[in-house]
């Protein structure tokens, strides 16, 4: 089973991936905290716990404590973390616990920061349950919730102890999830692994199909990029910019559409076909790169068509906190497996980049569908 | 002006100590912010700011922008950091902000979390404005909010990049806030500092009447003490534990009168007579020691009585954080300045001390005071 090494200066730990972990969890545990007795909470949603428990408990002496919160981003907020706080609290929670986040990135994110503040801070380890926690945010340490003036405003650097990634998860989860959370190991390939893009390329009935190996194959590269970054630079003061491919318009599509008509990945998606534009336009990558890469991105879609004009969306990223002291990092992608962060993209071209994308979605998305021509 | 460095692995920072600090203030943060651009943002009660803005705004080329939180410990919650943090973003306050922390411990413990986790992480510098905050709380980088459950159960571990604690501020302190302050100072002298000792116990008048020279080396001498026991140990994992010397039955005291008879300090005393009970009890100091600890911490009241029973006082210790894996950690004084850290303490002792220190409260506050025997 693969198992991907996460260092920094202030942590280490493994991300391990693969089908059937779930059933072995409490022996992996026991490993992790070094025979000292811990006490483990499970931190969930009921939906979630209804599809799984059984695999989790299968593998526990004695049933855990399960905290639960409802599902949904509108619950990533302080609100909750108090709420399981204080059900920590008064079941006498102290050091010595164990937080497991099993879910998405909502609960990955909320859990992470609730150990990262409970009592100064608790160990606590990510069971990711969709394809974007898998590849990225279990990974990397960032926790946080959001205020109502904006997302992940609120937040700890708080590794975990480890992150087990069960494949068969991924098995329950909705198509639309598996494919937005699948732009993600596109972006990671486009960046920096060029046989992931192959590999993606040439496999995507299988991957799609939920097909274990090759599901592990894709979860492990992807982990991989990130784990290899974040262990280069864990407080995002160069090298994880690359990690945001897609994301300066991505970012912006969603805040237009008030974050509901898209799911991140497909806003990702089509950020990284604007950001493609534009690394065409610099003459980065050549018109056989760009072709590969809106292919392969649109293979894993579709991406619903959402309305926006170019100039809503190029002003939305300027609130972006990636445009510091008037700088804007943009991250270009320079062939397949490779990028470079530049300082000097103007508003000018990032327009005629999201013009040319929103053109290609008027193309992809008035095609009849496939099952639409069938009838 | 004493200036007392702190140094731990992962923060090197100054405090402060004097007369006149605030009316420099603004081109102390330049220095500390290395010449580059920051946005100072004021953290502060309607009260405090009433008394003491003028001269804090002397300094300001122009004026900082201030967020106000009410005063007293029961807005110590995370509903005040969100609703700061939401003013922040509001005001668009990003990494390049300063948040400037001026109040007691409440704001300080406050406006600290606030700045770990707003954006994951902002720089922060304490004003402390009470003599607990200036000798205590705003050294050491804990902050942290109160659950309904417990006390300081939510936190982080963030250092100011600076404390400047100006002595004049103590000015408008109120008389008993002073004085109950003083007794982190008087266990300061009894766990570490045998020169300060002698100081409290000869210049008593001076410091009680806010003579700016006694005050300012009253607080340099607490303050270099908790700042060298935090530089060896910075997560309490051994000496800081020291620093609870009197605070097992003090914590008692304030749970058992519902956190709302006594200041923190006031119970402290207490706790710290009993603590000598036991010190005396088990050998540990002469009889001679005894006496004059004891002394020195009625000097700095009085120290209100309470009604409580022993037996409860010692129930109430068990739920103490201090308590780890059934050993109780325990702050035994050896001598004045110095003290040792024990396990073996039964509950037996510790009610015979308990009980001890009740009985000498009897007799302190029966007898007719100064002023009621003037009549
Ligand atoms: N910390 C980081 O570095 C980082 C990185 C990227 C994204 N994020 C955060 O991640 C969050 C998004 O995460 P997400 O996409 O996983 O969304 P999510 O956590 O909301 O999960 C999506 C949906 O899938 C359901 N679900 C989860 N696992 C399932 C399973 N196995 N079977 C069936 N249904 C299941 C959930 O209940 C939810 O309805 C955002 O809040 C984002 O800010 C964080
Ligand atoms: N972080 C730490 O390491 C640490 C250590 C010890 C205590 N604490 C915390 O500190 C808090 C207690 O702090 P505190 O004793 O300073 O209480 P506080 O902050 O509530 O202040 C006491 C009172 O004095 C008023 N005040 C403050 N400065 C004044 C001034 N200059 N003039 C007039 N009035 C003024 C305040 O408005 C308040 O009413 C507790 O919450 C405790 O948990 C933290
Ligand atoms: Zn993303
Ligand atoms: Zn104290």
């Amino acid at each position: 089973m693969p198992s991907i090494p996460l260092t920094t200066p202030t942590a280490r730990y493994d991300i391990v991936i693969g089908s059937g972990l779930l059933r072995t969890l409490f022996p992996r545990l026991c490993k992790l905290s070094n025979g000292k007795p811990f006490r483990p909470f499970i931190v969930t949603s009921p939906e979630i716990w209804e599809l799984w428990s059984k695999s989790i408990l299968a593998s526990f002496p004695e049933p855990p404590t399960v905290l639960f919160l409802p599902s949904g981003e509108a619950h990533k907020r302080l609100a909750s973390v108090e709420a399981l706080a204080q059900q920590l609290a008064t079941a006498g929670a102290d050091r010595d616990s164990l937080l497991l986040a099993l879910g998405g990135g909502v609960i990955g994110d909320i859990t992470g920061f609730l150990a990262a503040i409970y009592m100064r801070g608790i160990p606590y380890v990510q069971l990711p349950s969709t394809l974007l926690a898998q590849v990225d945010s279990s990974i990397g340490g960032k926790t946080g919730v959001n205020l109502v003036a904006g997302k992940n405003l609120i937040g700890s650097f708080h590794h975990p102890l480890a992150v087990f990634a069960d494949t068969d998860l991924l098995g329950t989860l909705p198509s639309a999830e598996l494919r937005s959370g699948l732009q993600e190991s596109v972006k990671a390939a486009i960046i920096r692994n060029p046989r992931l893009f192959r590999y993606l390329e040439q496999n995507s009935q299988a991957v799609l199909a939920g097909d274990a190996d090759a599901l592990t194959r894709v979860v492990a590269a992807s982990v991989r990029v990130k784990a290899d970054v974040v262990s280069q630079d864990e407080l995002e003061s160069g090298l994880r910019m690359i990690l945001n491919f897609g994301h300066t318009i991505g970012h912006a599509i969603e805040s237009a559409t008030k974050y509901k008509q898209l799911l991140h990945g497909q806003a990702v998606g089509w950020g990284s076909i604007a950001a493609a534009h534009l690394s065409l336009s610099r003459g980065a990558i050549t018109q056989n790169e760009f072709d590969r890469m809106v292919n392969l991105i649109l293979l894993y879609g579709p991406l619903p068509a959402f309305t926006a004009k170019a100039a809503k969306l190029v002003e939305l990223t300027g609130s972006d906190k990636k445009k510091r002291s008037g700088r804007r990092a943009f991250v270009l992608t320079t062939g397949i497996g490779s990028t470079e962060v530049v300082y000097d993209v103007t508003d000018a071209e990032l327009l005629a980049a999201t013009e040319s994308m929103l053109a290609r979605m008027q193309q992809v998305t008035s095609k009849p569908s496939a099952r639409s021509r069938k009838k």
